[in-house]
């Protein structure tokens, strides 16, 4: 049974499904909707209501939003990523929201203004829009820096919150931002990116 | 034991977790952060590194997050406002990820604008800028609609994605917003605002 993922490959959320799919070992195939396509009535009624990317299929069952892909496969194929300790997993929850409230937000906008803007024809990045930018990331880097005292992954075991991650920070850093003096955030980097999965991932994806 | 929220019961971070806690039955006690606070030094070392509300303390273990703390809570105390089954589980998390992606942020400007702008002295509340945030919910909810077709809740059994709806869909419609003809929204609303552990909260936080 061959997973499809209705996605763009550029995209930082169907890269976040590519992660756990290459993570898990399983086969997929990406079918890549036009923009117009996104918003069209036939395609919110079938994959996404919010004309959003990226949508799970999966003989017959269909889900969306990369957060819940992601969460819904480990639970599928490796429920290890997750963790069945009580306490472990509301830290795990607090870091999987930091990621969507606070870690996102910035790193979003910032790989929009140098990589997406300009590949997809939305005009040049704006230096001083980017310059912001980067402090902004600067800063949550920072409080990362502090949660990633004495810890090879967030949560201390390597879990689906690192895999959430790993979109948006292998951009930024591919492209000219520099972690600069902070050795915790540098050895999580490390420890994640250069899992065999996401150099797969990143191979077809952020070349 | 009792469980300590540091957070304002005006938020609506802090009342999705009060929902959660009266939902489980379990005693707890509010503390409130002045605003300044929860900037200093010691709050973000000790509380929230993003200076942010709530956060949960319970017998010397301590998160933050309202969802992850939501989350933590159900699955240790409920595991059934959870689904067991792995293709219902996928569809919470959907609903879980629709609800902060594309339910809270109009909403929650909306609830500032209207409600908290005013109260906390930021201001009066712009009647243009409500109006604009009244048709963005609007449109969040005409997409709610479709989704609720047929369904008493979003997932179609009682979840924790309905828990964290309610602060923001109550604060709207107890303030003025109407549902206009939106049977299944409507539908939907009565289920889970009659609860008795909703109108505990309610009773208790947006009086």
């Amino acid at each position: 049974m061959l997973i499809k993922i209705t996605g763009h490959p550029k995209s930082t959320c169907t890269q976040r499904v590519i992660a756990i799919l290459n993570e898990l070992g399983l086969e997929f195939e990406i079918e890549q909707p036009e923009w117009a396509t996104q918003k069209s009535p036939e395609y919110l009624r079938d994959k996404h209501p919010f004309g959003k990317i990226p949508v799970l299929h999966e003989d017959g069952y269909q889900i969306f939003e990369s957060r819940a892909i992601v969460r819904y496969l480990a639970a599928k194929h490796k429920p290890s990523l997750v963790p069945a300790d009580l306490q472990k997993l509301g830290v795990l929850e607090q870091f999987l929201s930091i990621e969507y409230s606070y870690f996102d937000p910035p790193f979003s906008a910032w790989v929009f203004e140098k990589i997406i803007k300009p590949i997809f024809g939305h005009g040049q990045t704006d230096p001083v829009k980017l310059e912001e930018l980067t402090k902004k990331v600067d800063s949550v880097l920072d409080v990362y820096e502090k949660l990633l005292v004495g810890k090879d992954y967030l949560t201390g075991e390597y879990s689906i919150a690192d895999i959430a991650h790993l979109p948006c920070l292998s951009y930024v850093i591919n492209n000219g931002y520099d972690l600069g003096d902070r050795p915790n955030v540098k050895r999580w980097w490390t420890n994640i990116s250069e899992k065999p999965a996401w150099k797969k991932s990143i191979a077809s994806v952020q070349k």
